[in-house]
């Protein structure tokens, strides 16, 4: 049985939302961004568990907000911390024994295709720990505090990590308790089982599964979701793709007409 | 005076639009992308030379294009190379010597706010190498040939950087007739210019200004072009800030709603 927390507990400070709002809570397209991605993990057969970290005083409005959300399986919703990393922490202890593997997701991104999902899922099962990654398409610097560039690393090397990260329960109980021992904070799940010496794998994620951070990603979500287009696009007619074509075609046809 | 080369010569290749095609001639709302790029740059006084590199059999036909557009200052249009690093090095011998500073953007940028052209022109003037950047919002893993993780950096210092870079022309002049005697390739101009010893500032990029390289990316930024989302947000009316207002808005109603 797989079991899946969601760390929903962030500020949505770089949303500039002027007031103090749990990002997660937002709605994209008519639905609390939160349930868009609880949605989708949901509908998932081997998914037997579903454990939403909110803010100590959202525990109560999350819980009647999910129960009338039709077609979605029973959440357990559970305090987080001040960090995602402890709210993660907190998510974990209401696991339950019966998980043989345990994902974290940030609710932050509601457009992961169900396909990353199972490859992390078949990943995990193997080697005990999987996190899906696309190949990094920017150069990325390594930067001083005086904003004076360091080095630039190697990007044939670089791979942008996205969630769901998916472990052994073991495994990422073991990190857990380590890094609390021992002070860590990473910015991932996956830094904290590197740190135990056990090996994690990269499987392929997907372009659409970014994290909304930052109001041009609100916007960027909001449209995605509201033309469908993501949906589309991960079962399997691509719109995307037939968007290209349409391109192609637009261009091709400009071309002839300057020929003449 | 201030010159911008913009290389555009890349293949389609991660667009998957099944046939060889000039990804920067591809229509976006309208208008091919390159004419959206090129526009932006030729609105801007200080700008007093266009560059764009094409390849070499599509000179004639994007000379032809351009000429047609309306407001766009007269284009230089010169053969690319089989590489970035080479198509960039064609517009250098392009550039006028009057040229103070040398801007290098992407084609494939087409959302670029002025204010982020405006901030490396500044930076580039003082420093002789600035070039725009924003913090990394992921997690980046140094990923091996096996697919596994080899290390996860400090995000905290970690930077995706952007175009346009801005240099002095006689600094570019520098680095790249180095890189070309070394036979180094780097994957932004601004490698090429640590590798001299110059200096480099990071500026603030924005968040609008990503690299049009997936089918995702091509619908987002169709999208935002299409809504006139980003270019609201630039000119300061701030629709995306807007947006997230509503959206806070319709979250309060609705946790009042849960509240009776």
């Amino acid at each position: 049985m797989v079991s899946v927390i969601f760390p929903a507990a962030g500020q949505a400070k770089r949303l500039k939302a002027g007031v103090s709002v749990n990002k997660a809570l937002l709605t994209l397209a008519g639905k609390p961004m939160l349930v868009w991605t609880l949605l989708k993990f949901s509908s998932l057969d081997e998914v037997g568990e579903l454990i939403a970290v909110v803010p100590e005083d959202e525990v109560e409005f999350v819980e009647r907000l999910l129960a009338r959300v039709p077609k979605l399986k029973p959440v357990k919703v559970v305090a987080g911390g001040a960090e995602r990393q402890f709210s993660v922490a907190n998510g974990l202890k209401a696991v339950s024994t019966e998980a043989e593997l345990v994902l974290v997701h940030d609710a932050a991104r509601p457009l992961v295709a169900t396909a990353t999902i199972g490859r992390v899922i078949a990943g995990a099962r193997v080697t005990g720990a999987a996190i899906p990654g696309v190949p990094e398409k920017n150069t990325i610097k390594v930067v001083n505090s005086d904003g004076m560039v360091e080095s630039t690393p190697d990007r044939a090397k670089l791979w942008e990590i996205q969630t769901p990260q998916g472990f052994h329960r073991r495994v990422l109980m073991e990190a857990y308790l380590a890094a609390m021992r021992d002070g860590f904070v990473g910015t991932d799940d996956a830094s904290l089982v590197e740190r135990i010496g056990h090996p994690v794998q990269v499987v392929d994620g997907d372009n659409w599964n970014f994290k909304v951070t930052t109001p041009e990603d609100l916007a960027a979500a909001e449209s995605f979701l509201k033309n469908d287009l993501a949906v589309r696009a991960k079962e399997g007619v691509s719109a995307a793709a037939d968007l290209v074509a349409d391109k192609v075609g637009e261009m091709k046809r400009q071309l002839e007409e300057l020929r003449k």
